[in-house]
């Protein structure tokens, strides 16, 4: 139904997500664990550029440097003969109970400086292996209990953390990037930096801020019940969409990692056409790679995994040739017309016009007739119909 | 229960909280409307020291110029009469139809400039009446479709607009900052700024943001399902909690603007022990009013309305008194220390301790324990279940 | 891109539905109201089959009866005219300030009379104009505080006036169906009844119970989290699905009201698959009217009022089509077998096979490897990508 | 501050709940697994009365008989020793992956057949050990994708199985009941009987219906944004609470399983009081075990579990007293009379009143002055602030 995927589509994949035995809260695995060299060899065959991973994920937590370098051996020949490249790296600070408090949060100092060392050392793994991107999920950083956590030193920690992982990119000259996943429940109670937003807010503030950015998934803001493309659009007004995570949640509930638009599937149309098609009347667009994070099912077994790797791109692909038709529809064209769509890039104020300009213009408020323009047809309910017609029609 | 308040309490009201008439969605009003003064004088009676209110809930919307004047001058004496401090001012750009899709971001430029002149109009007022804080609750600035908004555009609106706002008050040498309010829907099916840390991370780019802060209200965070205590503990870490807005809410549901403590009340608990006494580390404190805004029960009659009203500010006081015992406790004092609270200020990094010193420091990752250090009890159930004995026990 | 709807898809809508004002609990009417028979009127050209409305969608509250059989005649007889049939009638509880608290379950009992009252006045109206339903939505029958309603006092009361509703049906000979409409809260905080399931509990205490259904709204049940084709399923499984309201909603938040498909599109595409074409292996089916409940967004003038009228039908018919060939496709068919979907109507116990039989069978358990059988590949993902393929590709 | 509990408090705790090795989805196990048996003892200690467990809580799954009868052998004299009761026993038919796609309504018969034996056998070991509840929480009956379960066909084999195991009940003459424990999702994305309301629809259609009721949990009912206490009190007037769980849930998202009073203290309160007082009118009351089904956090250790075990105790306990007075208090029964609440206990139909008398009675529709009885001051928020008076003050 629609054509096969290719290394210039940039597809990537996690190697955590077809490599996820489906373990999950109230069960035991249900496939069994590959190499990691295994998954990545077929996700090439299966037509996706790049792979990704947390170091436990290739490297055994704990493992002896031997053994350690015995492995990232195998594996970078194995992606190298596989044609992929190794787009993001990301550290798992979350799985061993030594996190159960968070790592750059928790209140255990040791914890705090061990938890730095593993990112130190996973950012020169990120370096070696040519990635440009060094994810940060703090899933463990967060709180069941308001009392348990003093959030004024958690978010001073969290800075120190990140800008010190940041510092020694810089000091490295590696040409990694930063990208902070923003998650706001599961598995602690409240995450720190649960949304897009209160990322970019903590960015902000960061002395090494500008190698800092974001990597949002879309479940992750859906579980807050938030608009994914508004939050990648913030990020990419903010210069912040460093990376992104796509995938499918169905409504407010625990972290499904569903294949990318089998979720909420108007939703991920307008993200594939922001992400293809830039914003209607311009700005910011977003060249990185197309991510998925998500999770095989726990009903399937190993063909099914590689279906549903394959559904991501089918999906992804079948939603980008729609956007593009339907962004060249010239009525589409002319309901954005009607809708004020594109005059919204015009500035409020005049060029060169002043307040007191403005507060001069009588036709601006004194001689307004709010009556009238209050009807004004925007038609938005036929615009979002004719992208029906062109998702589904 | 309780004692009574006093104006040293600095409760403070919005006048469209009493002022509610109770006509909601699905029915008309269940209560007369009082003249704006009449709400004034009696919240001063149950011991309010402030009220707050939109432009269009003291003179009606397209009043002429001297019927504005007079309802002023009557409102002023009033408020003076009673006692009341005007400590904040809002403007209504959501009721009329014509910010039918938003006043600031609205796809028709003209609107954007009569929202303006409206909101630049509404500064001068609040400047007149002495108040210190300016908030901006952009309801309508948000699209039900993704395709009938350019998020970047409006974005870029948006802070044009906050920052024409800003730019003004600091041309005329007013004593205000902005305070901006997040939600994150209703009455649009996504709204932009739809968290605490949306907005933050939009001040970060204006150009005047520096009198650019927040004004969360504890159910619009929770609307989300986001713990608004942490919400607020950010925005009092980036130095910018310029206000707030107490009520109560159940769940993720409609805006329910329930009284204070009548949502969650552990969640309010913690709220009231943060605004009293501080992070348990020190650092930032919020010294502005204690504003309610809620709304009273469309089954109450005037009666419920000032008992409703009573109501916030008791809950207050109760959570007031059981905050300063918890954290006077000397059980609770110990469990702190146990649950490594205090230990989350100490910096990760040593003083003066360099990167290079980190990675050279073999206790922080080649000899350190991982196993034995999980086995940390933290003891996070018990602080908790402490908490409860104040508040409950 | 569809074929222009006919009465034979029988196609309604609910008068409030395109004659809502747009009225928001934080806005003002953006619309003119019209004539109830120019709605109808208009509905008719458009397409639809029939109509349905409230009490006072049609004749005001509080109207004199010389003054309502007026109004009725002229609504008759436009509607007559253009062919339509009046398939539903229900009751408007909810928006004058007596029902409050309620209407079956007030706490106040002359509240209750009056309720009563206008519910059978309404069921006598119904019967005469033809209808074959008759909605009961009880909006306002609930509680914002746990104390206020002695919930197992106002199920006795919701029982009662249910019951007596449908005996005086009986009584009258009418060939008229009640159909319950749950929702979860909005406008009141926790609705009694507030799902599917509540709802067929309480069917199968009553009295009257066997002309007692339901009338499941896609958006109501979705603002709990719930699956609507579920809810469906499980009430045509009681053989209790009298009515349906199709709309849309985007996660759990206020009551959206949607053009249906303009929320959850593929859970949509689910419903109108079962509607349309049953459930996999056969059982019971619907054969309802597809009824409109949705409110024309705030936004729109009349031109978008109609639009979105059009715009139900069109995906209705849109999604029709793409369920018809995705049960057809062979390759689905092939998935179903492989997935088991059919093999769930077999009994789980043999014909004739007694529990002693079951017991004895050391095949089932004794005998039984849980390993192997354990590894069945049942391939949802790949049957959903099929669903996907006809409905986007 | 509150007494220590005693078995005359019934208060009984599942052993997978202390006995959570505090494995999640992201994390590995942060505690040791002890023996059943060391869980029960310390229970006791700590002032529990009776205990509950799925069958592979005790006896590891496919164990052999010998080991089995060892193991039981073992855990019953320890349960004797301790003088404790087990009270319920429940069936593990979700961690396997046998059951990946449930077990009674398993696509594959011959899971459903597995399924199904696995339940009788425990059913005979209930009985065995004196247990009168029969808890089946189907947490795997359900799906991701609809297209993947035949609903109808899902519900006559979730009917079929229930009523199998209701009848081998009956066949053996045990003073066993069930109790089905609904949940809205989690593990499967959709769980088939989401909330109670959909159990007890379930139940009307079954055959050996009579023994069947309901066991539900706090957090499960507030994943769907449900009043718990509304759940329980529908349960109670349609005769089937049977059993309950206690626990907490901070609103809509993952299943938490918090210590009781942890989430929604509120409600809490009302659902002690509930459970303690009944219905303020009077009606059916529950009188079974106090269940507490929660998860120790997995940042804490044996000390913390244990302590929490006891919170939920003294949750308990805590809220019990306060509901008591505040049942008792004149100024509550003042409030309760001015809001209706007892009034709401007196049938709409007055004795012998027939539908003709109501009709007739024009006192109850003509003569009513709906416009003067909606002025009636319910009082429903201060009723709710006295509430709070008891809680907190």
């Amino acid at each position: 139904m629609v054509r096969t995927p290719t290394p210039d589509d940039r597809f990537s994949f996690g190697l955590w997500t077809v490599g996820w035995t489906a373990r999950d809260q109230f069960g035991d695995a249900s496939r069994p664990a590959l190499d990691p060299w295994e998954y990545a060899t077929k996700l090439a065959e299966l037509g996706a550029w790049g792979v990704t991973f947390h170091d436990d994920d290739v490297v055994p937590f704990g493992s002896d440097d031997a053994t350690r370098a015995d492995i990232l051996r195998t594996f970078k020949k194995a992606v190298d003969d596989a044609g992929l490249v190794v787009e993001m790296v990301t550290t798992n600070t979350f799985t061993h109970p030594v996190f159960k408090d968070g790592a750059l949060t928790s209140n255990d100092r040791s914890v705090r400086r061990f938890g730095l060392r593993k990112l130190l050392r996973n950012v020169d793994l990120a370096a070696e292996l040519g990635a440009t991107t060094f994810v940060m999920w703090g899933g463990r950083e967060g709180s069941e209990y308001d009392g348990a956590k003093d959030v004024n030193a958690a978010l001073d920690r969290y800075a120190e953390g990140i800008d010190t992982v940041a510092a020694y990119i810089k000091q490295q000259g590696y040409d990694l990037r930063v990208a902070l996943e923003p998650k706001p429940n599961e598995p602690r109670g409240d995450i720190l930096l649960p949304t897009v937003g209160h990322a970019l807010g903590l960015i902000a503030k960061l002395d090494n801020g500008d190698i800092v950015g974001l990597n949002p998934e879309t479940g992750h803001e859906q579980m807050a019940g938030l608009n994914y493309t508004h939050g990648i659009a913030q990020a990419l007004w903010a210069g912040k969409l460093f990376h992104i995570d796509l995938n499918g949640q169905r409504s407010i509930k625990y972290d499904q990692d569903l294949v990318f638009g089998h979720g909420d599937l108007l939703s991920a149309f307008f993200t594939v056409d922001l992400v293809e098609n830039g914003f209607p009347g311009g700005g910011p667009t977003y060249d990185g790679p197309r991510h998925f994070d998500y999770k095989p099912s726990r009903t399937e077994g190993m063909e099914g995994v590689w279906e549903s790797a394959a559904a991501n791109m089918e999906m992804y692909l079948l939603l980008a040739e729609k956007a593009k038709a339907y962004r060249a529809d010239p009525e589409v064209q002319a309901a954005f017309e009607k809708a004020g769509v594109l005059e919204l890039a015009q500035p409020t104020l005049g060029a060169g016009e002043t307040i007191q300009d403005l507060l001069a213009d009588r036709s601006a408020f004194e001689d307004f007739d709010a009556d009238a323009a209050a009807e004004r047809e925007y038609g938005f309910v036929r615009l979002n119909q004719l992208a029906m017609a062109h998702l589904v029609g």
